[in-house]
């Protein structure tokens, strides 16, 4: 029996913020009479176990989370999860982000443990996010603002002094995995006139979602291939560091790199030794491997192109986003599931 | 009898400067043993006439210009162009831009000088700077990155701070002025999801050309419907300060403006006037009314997206107009007619 038929009391805790979706939480609650959201006033890890080891949160069945709430709780990692288990009745989490690598998901399974993501509604923005990263790195944009802003114009009437950058035009662009996101950066280029897209994912789509797009069987064969590589693969245990030093080498020199994925998918310290020797032109990335104590020697290079995480900053798709984790939460509540079950836990509930 | 023709001197004077396209202007000369290029020692207006007047540029038959020579002769107007008919051999005039609006071509006309510009190669990357404008502006980026490099990330994990910016997918773009840059910003924003396109053009395109936007009698419809207005209108004496108080009036609540054309053809006391009060949500701007000595204050705002005049500024786009500087001249040299002559004289010669 469900919770809305049972009419048992239903309590969520909600893991801040919440930011243009606090009247669809208001309506849920407001409808369901035995739904109660709850928060708590825990600053960091150490207070947010002792709170639960206190039994504060016992009555908990369901978490909503945000990518920002690490700071409140750490890592939903499994020793967390195990100790949520003991000290609450939680039986499902939605996390309000496409990427949930702060939460173990295999750990999840094990303590039959619900996990909801944000697929879909994050495509947009985030695309718009990479293919602004990708002309601001090829065109020295932001070293163009930078120099301006320095007052350099007068002295240098060509760009203020900044180095020239490089068309789109005629470039063969890597999309270096190809779900949702990679596949809408696809759809934004499409009017951009580049020479031809190049993908490498774990398996190959079908010719009506390839859309002219050229598979490589490695990420290896997309290197060699490919003027600008854009970064658009989940973070995982297999996708830790997979641009490091050696698949580096094996790229054009001069290759332009975007990321807005993760941070930890790149090694850092080869991408920084790649902008250093020229072998990169430019990186373009929304990600740090250190978020957000991130590296500012690295960020510093006048060739990085950098962004605070801004992947889904926007109005309509953080709203969009937390409506879709309220979906979630009322769909457990009606029906014992969550809504959008995250891949590896698909078929287990 | 044309220059090749006769095998009579031909004299070119090339302002700077010459960045990518060096090797063809030097394979002109040695193809053609009668033809001389010179360059002046004028570091400004008040030199450079001195120099006509001492006769020292008297064989001069062509002047080939950029949009940077301006800080060594000033602009090509009445005054100057009639200087050089006096003084020189000049019977016509290779400007290396889009934009002619450094030249008086009616003062052209009337002294029977040939003027050519480079129209078509600057609108790939003119149009991606448009984009990459739009982008920045509507997302808030510039100002993330900002936040990123003063450290804010630490403080706050909400992009450093930064203030939400909004979608692109959805709006109403007004593009102002859909001539070949205009309609190449057009072609780019086919990805984007986009609600719709509207435009406004002194006359209105072919049903083929308009590829289902909308177009807009008056510049104030366009302001009235649109969430993002592009800007790419050149500059002449009909378009100076047509975006201003009134028209910005006109426009939404929180628009975006976005301009890659030219400075002068925005009030930028109104448009700042906009910015502080919130009526326009934020100005991406390529230009400014007074290059390169702009008004920092402006440029200050935190909601001003600026670069220095790089619209053109990639190593492929500034060969391929130099190369057509170097089509121009050598089409003059061998039929006595210009290659790519401007609007105005169409006809005329």
């Amino acid at each position: 029996m469900t919770f809305a038929e049972s009419g048992e009391r239903f309590t969520v805790l909600r893991l801040p913020p919440i930011r243009y979706a606090g009247d669809i939480w208001d309506e849920f609650e407001q409808k369901n009479s035995n739904v109660r959201v709850v928060e708590t006033a825990a600053k960091n890890r150490e207070e947010f176990i002792a709170q639960l080891k206190r039994g504060e949160l016992q009555e908990v069945d369901f978490i909503a989370r945000t990518f920002q709430s690490v700071k409140q709780t750490g890592l939903f990692d499994k020793e967390l999860l195990e100790l949520i288990v003991a000290h609450t009745q939680v039986k499902g989490i939605a996390h309000c982000g496409a990427g949930y690598d702060q939460v173990d998901a295999n750990a999840c399974r094990d303590l039959k443990l619900q996990l909801s993501n944000v697929p879909g509604r994050v495509n947009d923005s985030t695309a718009d996010t990479n293919v602004f990263l990708i002309l601001a790195t090829l065109r020295n944009f932001q070293l163009g603002h930078e120099n301006l802003m320095k007052g350099r114009w007068k002295t240098d009437i060509n760009s203020a002094g900044t180095i020239y950058g490089h068309c789109i035009q005629n470039k063969v662009v890597g999309i270096l995995g190809m779900g949702g996101i990679g596949q809408t950066v696809r759809d934004r280029l499409a009017g951009f006139g580049v020479k031809k897209i190049v993908y490498y994912n774990r398996s190959r789509l079908s010719p009506e979602l390839e859309q002219g797009c050229e598979y490589c069987g490695t990420m290896e064969e997309l290197a060699e291939q490919s003027d600008v590589i854009s970064i658009n693969i989940p973070l995982n245990k297999d996708t830790h560091h997979v641009i490091n030093a050696s698949l580096i080498a094996k790229m054009k020199d001069g290759v332009v790199l975007v990321n807005t994925a993760r941070g930890p998918v790149v090694d850092e310290a080869a991408v920084k030794a790649g902008l250093r020797s020229g072998k990169i032109f430019g990186y373009g990335t929304d990600v740090f491997e250190n978020e957000p104590d991130i590296d500012m020697d690295f960020a510093s290079l006048p060739n990085v192109t950098s962004l605070p995480h801004m992947g889904t900053a926007t109005v309509e798709t953080i709203r969009s986003m937390e409506a879709l984790v309220v979906e979630n939460v009322d769909a457990f509540y009606r029906t014992g599931k969550v809504k959008t079950l995250v891949a590896e836990l698909q078929g287990v509930f």
